[in-house]
């Protein structure tokens, strides 16, 4: 396990592994490696250098992370100890290849270009729980296209709505923001290599044909050129990270309110407590939620160091590295715990319609507004209603008591419509073809 | 003027007018007078009722706002004291269509379509800053494509640049940013209408065509369902906005670090003091950084607020309309004052000369290593290279002296090679072609 | 009513009115009209030059708000259009003063000292509204002092506690954070005069003591030294700020979830609703709810801006005035929404008690265990307790049943003993106590 | 080392070791160990409980850490799976033990506490390093109260100050920042203990003896009742970490502008570059700014956690744990960076003057205008000295050359005060006196 107790509920192991220390130690010495590679194809350093520099990189112990963790401060990086570590292997393999490692290349070249291989990772990672996530919702929503029950505005019972037109809301906005990030992910996803200055100076007029060469061994994208103080495309994908955490953190807050005892219309696996025998808690909706509390700050904090003094930032740069392991971690870890909510939701219908039912038909307020007022006049209309309201308080099923009791009432709507006004089958509405559209707007 | 004191540096006389009590009533009075006309063609109200409502709404006082304002905070929204006082004023044109105003709406459909039509303005205003800004950006690359200066990374000096190559850095990030600003616009700008529950119930079978009628009527695209406690178009685009305002405040930073008296090598247009006579202040520096200060928190409000319960909000919801009016407003700031600040940048290009040129030489360190190591060794072109950046601050140009008078170096660079080292222009590597890609990367 | 639509929820007319132009302007005139007294009163300045300066600041029409506004970004600053105007209209009453404006000061003196001036009057309206909130709580927890209810983690049914703890502890926080508030407020609240660099070189040797009559005359405390690029005080009432709205947000967030139709707890006075005629909305949380939600990414744009350039931030400063405005204003609303909501607090204990119920008593597992394990063994009275969880679920009263049922249970527990096993008011623990300390914690 | 890659640039080893696994089961399971001692004290579970529970605590293979963070998200919490494993190891010693591991208590009581105990670790560390930095300030104050410099205004020259003065401004932003969080670490640290519900009831009446002795074993003051949902303490002390990491920010900011070559007016200890040989990072800078732009947002994240929902959060607490770790890691290693920037500090004295002189007199347009304005009149002392700033663009000394050749300026001013204008060490204000206040306002 590399996933640390202070992290538990922020992170997952397979996402802790790739921001673990031998993780990025392997990224930024597969940026080294690939990089000699691209020169020595290109001629511009020894095919002899690249040969040591491979071996060196395929050295386990070429490197040891607790002493590039101790030296990071005095440079402000990791990347010079490692490179610093690297140069001595490689000299005890080849003292002429020494030269050539890192040749050309900066301290921020390797950092940023290890963080995106780990990134890589991550969306490879989220991607799957994302498959999942949607997938699940997508067959709630299907399954409960006519599971009718209470929709809530301000934690307030409305009129009815089906759980399937709510699952589709789910899918939609996760589907969409989904979309978003993957294509964030996608766009931000590409290497670094500009130099000292951003000029490749040191590689003469061949810096842009290595930085094309590193590209394509590293199986990504060639951005045309060097990004060190233009942060936009890491900062949308941490704000992609945002909105799609924020709109899985609407689902559990859902969720959780459905699962409250008095409620009971939907119940995510949960988990024990500790002192309560009796708890089923709604440990993944805290998970997700505790994620959609924390990663707001973390995006505020990436956008905050995004003006960047001149060629590399001073404080803006630094902060991202841990700040964006976070982030994508917490998000990650929201998709996982996500999945496994809406996959094993138990949803319950009975429930629903009871609950529509201990309303004692007041939800339909509006609707019998609706029907009466352009008969009855609005004023006429709303005090019969008032009136059918407060009876609803008094005695069970008051509200319908009291306008079959109101004449007026009587002679606007005929006993059938009377009746049917508390029927929540038929005061849907368009919630169908919504729901279907919602369900095709992927 | 309706730019407040107290949001002076946070806004532009034009935006402040978007967001003005009187376009706030507008924007709401333009929702209902298009619902109604929706449902009038569509048979759902009376073609009378609808002529009342346009009557009132075209009818300066139909509202007041401070009457809104006062109201509001009784039933946490703007719309319904709107509502009302809309719906009193068509009683005293048609008492019987006073019924069908807000006919199968709710508070929510109001406030978010408004807000959709206020942002509409935004976004043109913002483009037209934005086309400045760009412009003003590639002209400033392409003028200065030959004019070197120094990089500087974490505010020490570097090998030389070109001001052309940094102001296609800009270009590129804003340009960037930009279009996925405008796109965010374009997705997040659509209407709301849902009713009571966001299945219109209230509209029967018709709801979806009153939406798209709605839609329509407003030059709005239909969104195919309501997406009431669904923000995420919404969140993308303030995310947008917080990482275009950041890709402004780096211009920013880095102009005002060029404009300082020791550095000298640009100057925005600048304001007076109030107390010093001699000073030019970066006051277009200095509200661009205020924005990009500003905007990661409220980008980081609107993710908090994402977790919405049900299918209205409570708290969430109420905290967006004054949060995204602050948001936008300082990112259009920012617009407009960088769009002033680039247009008008003063360059001074014997300054970033003489300022590379007082290094002494020193910042070509790294190209003196990239050609010396291959031939005497990593170690000792170190030790001649570290004893020359010793010299150079005991003498002028002791750098090149002190290399000079080693007899290895000699023997391992030609004349020629030796005396070119601290050229600039001939140490910018593939600065033009990233130059010319970068302008490209619109 | 300066209370904008846009801002609606996110102040109250009181907050709104010292924000508004007039009193940001009346302050900042404060400031010049008291130097000027300062200066004279020391012989810094001529008499002659007091009062014609006193006679511009008390001519309503001396600086026009508008133009102030309008000219701002020139400079960068409000103060500046400000000390222009006002020394124009001193030459018009008498030539020779007009030299003695602002003498010796520097536009952050009087846009720092202003927002000072507004921020105690800013103290007074909240003190009013927390001390109206702290007598409502205290009444509350009092008079429910055995008003036994469901505690709930997780948003799950927990045994018992009172509804005078519950509001004990709303009390005990918001009372903390208050004081804490009200003291940063205190420490904030201090006059700045540095002049142009922070020396007050303008002034000669009798710099400070024009700083300490300016503090006497304002009626603040003498800070000692100015402070301009060194925010820490202003900083911390930010943070208070935060963490008193959050500890008010805490309250409404549980009164809001006491108000769902299903719980019905408790029932704050709510307001109606633009398309339903049944609803009583939780407005008033949702007022408080979205203050909580704004303010935490207020505090963070404060903090990003701290580390401000030398004698006088760029950037950093310049995005204070409008943010800390939106802040207090958020604060300010939240205190009075909050006051109102408490004091008007509807409290159901027929229905607390009732909820209890109908948990089948099963929240009351926790008390089985803690009896049954020292007597069974813990395995031992674990499956009696799951067992009879389960059976709650498929009768009523099971779990008390089942337990009853079981011989090793009966051979445990006397028979009163089993039989107290459900009674919420004998297991409240030292819920009293416990109450009463946090009440005389003030 | 526990230092991770990721973190190495956000933490330090020793604050790094309090937040490893290890050091967190140890401070989990000093909890169990001292709420067993407190019970059995009390009587309330058998001596030999107390024993056995001891010996489990005391075994260091108790619990493992893996298993925890593998089993945490099950329940949301890591307190379950530990009071699991350490009830397994206590069954082994002693079967009927087991019964009396974590009785009465919560797993947020854990939890809570855990942290609190980790927090106390925190404070000692940072203790330590602020220590040095007040120390050092203080001394840099001293040494350098004569030493003139640039003041800096919105990075633009201004009249001089003394950077003894600009140190001294350091060092009480950074004491009263750093006396506000040790207050507030006092305040936060203390512990919790309230059992399911906060009431204690599994403990009878005699929780809060419990409570009372569990804290005076841990050697934390009583809280005198638990405060699981009211976080306002550990806002506070986020809130206190924030502004203290600001006013170190603010430090390192001009540190780093002050580094600057064009400006070398002080210098940090620095580091080296990967790729460019000459170069001094300001690496320690860097460091403290990154922190300061990382904090902000962790602030935001606190604080947006704080509705917390009824007696135990969902979401909000679970967001804080990895929260609050990060947060005050971050505090620390601005903190420590902060420290060994400002000890080893390199000062400047002639090149500070130098600059002075470098704007060739115009920073003295304010003194010189202070002088001539109550002679000549406004208007004309402007005009006087708008020229002499022009002819400084021109001319070396231009600015006085050009007064003095002014003949009303000549007639207005002695020679000897003309001379004097441009004479830094005579307009330095009460400097002194503000410096002395400083350095006395601990």
């Amino acid at each position: 396990m590399t996933l640390r107790l202070v992290d538990a509920l922020m992170s997952t192991e397979p996402l802790a592994e790739i921001f673990s220390d031998s993780s990025v130690v392997a990224a930024m010495l597969a940026f080294e490696a690939a990089l000699a590679r691209a020169e020595a194809r290109l001629g511009l350093i020894p095919a002899s250098a690249e040969t040591a520099i491979a071996a060196a990189v395929a050295d386990a112990e070429a490197v040891d992370a607790a002493v590039i963790a101790q030296r990071a401060p005095l440079s402000g990086t990791v990347a010079l100890p490692l490179v610093d570590m690297l140069r001595d292997r490689v000299r005890a393999i080849d003292p002429a290849a020494a030269t050539f490692v890192h040749w050309g290349a900066t301290s921020q070249d390797v950092t940023d270009t290890a963080l995106v291989l780990l990134l890589v990772r991550v969306r490879a990672v989220v991607t799957s729980d994302h498959a999942r996530i949607v997938d699940a919702l997508r067959r709630l929503s299907n399954e409960h296209a006519g599971t009718v029950m209470l929709a809530r505005t301000l934690l307030q019972p409305a009129p009815p709505t089906t759980f399937g037109l709510k699952a589709a809301g789910w899918f939609a906005a996760v589907s969409r923001s989904g979309t978003r990030m993957m294509a964030a992910f996608d766009e931000a996803c590409v290497p670094q290599l500009g130099g000292a200055s951003g000029t490749l100076a040191a590689l003469g007029a061949d810096g842009s044909r290595v930085a094309a060469e590193l590209a394509r061994d590293l199986g990504l994208p060639d951005p045309g050129a060097p990004w060190h103080a233009h942060r936009d495309r890491l900062a949308s994908l941490v704000a992609a990270c945002g909105v799609y955490t924020g709109a899985l953190g609407k689902i559990a807050r859902d969720v959780s309110l459905l699962m409250q005892s008095e409620v009971a219309e939907a119940a995510e696996p949960g988990g024990p407590s500790s002192s309560m025998p009796h708890k089923r808690n709604p440990a993944r909706c805290a998970m997700v939620l505790a994620a959609a509390t924390r990663v707001p700050g973390l995006v505020s904090t990436y956008l905050a160091g995004l003006p960047q003094e001149h060629e590399r930032g001073l404080g803006g740069w630094q902060a991202e590295f841990s700040n964006i392991s976070s982030l994508v971690q917490a998000t990650g870890a929201a998709s996982a715990a996500s999945a496994d909510m809406i996959e094993r939701l138990d949803v319950h219908p009975d429930r629903m319609r009871a609950n529509i039912e201990a309303t004692g038909g007041i939800v339909f307020a509006e609707r019998a507004l609706t029907r009466l007022a352009p008969v009855l006049g609005r004023e006429r209309a709303s005090r019969a209603i008032t009136a059918a309201i407060a009876a609803a308080e008094r005695e069970s099923n008051g509200f319908m008591k009291a306008l079959a009791a109101d004449p007026e009432v009587r002679g606007a709507l005929a006993p059938a419509d009377l009746a049917n006004l508390t029927d929540a089958d038929s005061y849907l509405g368009v919630a169908e073809p919504f729901r279907r559209r919602l369900l095709g707007d992927k």
